[in-house]
């Protein structure tokens, strides 16, 4: 992403935080940073888009000023035309901090600390302490909050510059498998997909939306269970199922998607997967179904693993949904089940801007898992799917 | 860095921990994270080598022991040669990791937070929260401590395959300025000059020590700040300096080199540059003579210091040396003043195997500042050059 295209995301981003402040009672948002090549907070791309090295206060009030304290090195990094102010300084910053809030009087200073979503939990056990020491015996100690609902909103709203880029991701990626479908055939090793993938990611210049090693995750045939790990020397066969879980990074966002090959013609289609492929198809169709701006988190991941309940599987034991933006999983909101390792995040509300997987998988007894997994954008209304959803198999004949 | 390499990277480093544990007091040492793309925790390339991202406990022992317990979609990133167990999970970890707790009965366990290095302040306040949480009512509530020093060390003490990797790094910087002797002329812009750099960079294919748009910084003539902004349309003019400070990232380790040019035959430097450019390249070469295994770094970047400001010059607004490894800030001791901002690291002792920059700059009337930085390997018994030290400003004649 070059710098122009750069400040247009970052001005989009800074254009909804006065009414994000608002909605979520801070009166003024706190990032403090330091060395963020090593310790990146998840919000600095969407707020500066550079890296600061000395510790850097950066404050956003709800009346709409922008002011940035960070060390004398870091000041040209700092794009003059999204900051009000930039305050450098050489030895120490304390005092030009408290100055600052003691100008701004906020009732509220949010922090980006979060149990239930890591995309607002940037702020580190150490530099919360040195916080904390600055505003020491200062009006502002006890003013500190969660920005989580604040940082949730901004990460999960997309603006057009980055639904924009979102599309580009799923469009670039649905192209490359087309060109699997022409490339695959019985006989290859994962490996070897994986390496035919990697050679068209390389070719279009695209990124990985995570770990190259399982970017894309390839599993042929039965008995491998699905996951993050690397491809294997396992070959695809006449008659079994190939499934990926593929991801693209593309201007700086990211694509999240699952498809299923079956080696045969339709006709060969085994009921028993066919069976497995419609409960999965329908589960996701049936959740896209229900997913509107206002809707919990936990209901829509309860309509599809209800849905392949009553069809007769076992319910998935992950979310139905994450969100995707700079990130695969992008934090916020989850489509998830209120289980402990999700904290409180199926509980949010679903917003317009939202981007959002719908993913799922269920067993088969012969054949492995089936697998599928769209991106669709939540609009005022209900939602829309970014990619083209998998409506059959695609079938190698070969 | 293929997977082997990586390995290799990690058994060294996994290998000096029983040791660090019992000379930091640490019984236990608990790297707990989540979503590692997002938020990445320092450590983790030395002691994974992968990306998480469910909530994971790696438990490391001063007996050697070495556990992980991960969600089971991440559990087969853990390397099985490096891991004596992998415990993966479904919906939480909870009363897994209460459980192998139990079993270690730790006095200490220490966690990643730090206010003074940022190399060792990989965990964030929300999953701190998290793991009280879990910890409460158990007797492993209160042995909580911070594994500062234990991760400085780790860091810090470069194993065999890092000290190699940052020899190659520093290798391929010089061969750059090598590169630039026979590129540089009187008229070119700043941006000229970093676009041939990074042309460099890419046919060698290696990445940047810090972000490329200040890498290498360029500053052509006088009454320019040096900083880590990027490159005008200055140009370079006879009887002018010209400055870089650059770094390239090579095998995962980084490099981070001044260098100084001057544009006329080495008759024509004025005395005010030739007196400065002594005082500076002096100055290294003091600190580098009282740096060695058990000094404080306060009292190495102190002998630089007095010598600049004995030879007339206002002292430095920076440290004299940070640490190099995988980042070119790569935390832990620091050869620096006792300012509020550094923290107590430059209280640290420097030990063997620590590799630092030695980099300082005076400045002159007319102009512009003059200012150097070399590599530095501590022995035993002192220190290595890894750079070739900048003995004579360079000159470009035509």
């Amino acid at each position: 992403m070059d710098a122009h295209e750069g400040h247009r995301l970052q001005r989009e981003k800074l254009d909804q935080l006065p009414a994000l402040l608002r909605e979520t009672d801070i009166d003024c948002w706190l990032v403090w940073v330091r060395e963020t090549i090593q310790t990146p907070d998840p919000v600095l791309p969407a707020v500066l888009g550079a890296d600061l090295v000395w510790p850097s206060a950066l404050l956003f009030t709800a009346s709409g000023e922008r002011i940035a304290i960070v060390g004398t090195y870091d000041a040209d990094v700092v794009p003059a035309e999204l900051y009000d102010r930039v305050v450098p300084y050489a030895e120490g910053m304390a005092d030009l901090l408290r100055a600052e809030l003691d100008r701004i009087a906020p009732r509220t200073i949010g922090i980006d600390e979060s149990r239930n979503d890591s995309g607002a939990d940037g702020l580190t056990v150490g530099m919360k302490a040195l916080l904390v020491d600055m505003l020491a015996a200062t009006p502002h100690a006890t003013k500190l909050v969660s920005a989580e609902r604040l940082i949730g909103g901004l990460r999960g709203r997309k603006s057009p510059y980055e639904q924009t880029r979102i599309r580009d991701a799923v469009r670039i990626t649905e192209g490359i498998f087309d060109d699997l479908d022409s490339f695959l055939a019985v006989g290859q090793t994962e490996i070897e997909i994986q390496g035919f993938v990697h050679g068209r990611m390389a070719e279009l210049g695209v990124g990985f939306a995570w770990q190259a090693a399982s970017n894309p995750a390839v599993d042929a045939g039965p008995n491998k269970p699905f996951g993050h790990g690397g491809p294997s020397d396992n070959r695809t066969k006449r008659g079994h199922l190939l499934h990926f879980d593929f991801g693209v990074q593309s201007g700086g966002y990211s694509s999240d998607l699952q498809r299923m090959y079956f080696f045969g013609a339709e006709s060969e289609i085994p009921s028993e997967v066919r069976h497995a492929f419609q409960a999965v198809r329908d589960a996701i169709r049936l959740a896209a179904d229900v997913l509107q701006p206002g809707v919990r988190g936990r209901d829509v991941d309860a309509v599809a693993r209800q849905h392949v309940i009553d069809r007769g599987y076992p319910p998935f034991a992950h979310a139905l949904g994450h969100q995707v933006g700079r990130y695969a999983h992008d934090g916020g909101t989850l489509l998830g089940p209120a289980w402990e390792r999700y904290g409180d995040s199926p509980n949010g509300m679903v917003e317009a801007g939202n981007v959002f997987t719908l993913e799922l998988h269920v067993p088969t007894e012969a054949y492995g898992q089936v697998s599928l997994e769209e991106d669709v954008l939540v609009t005022e209304t209900g939602c829309e799917f970014l990619s083209h959803p998998q409506r059959a198999l695609r079938c190698i004949a070969s």
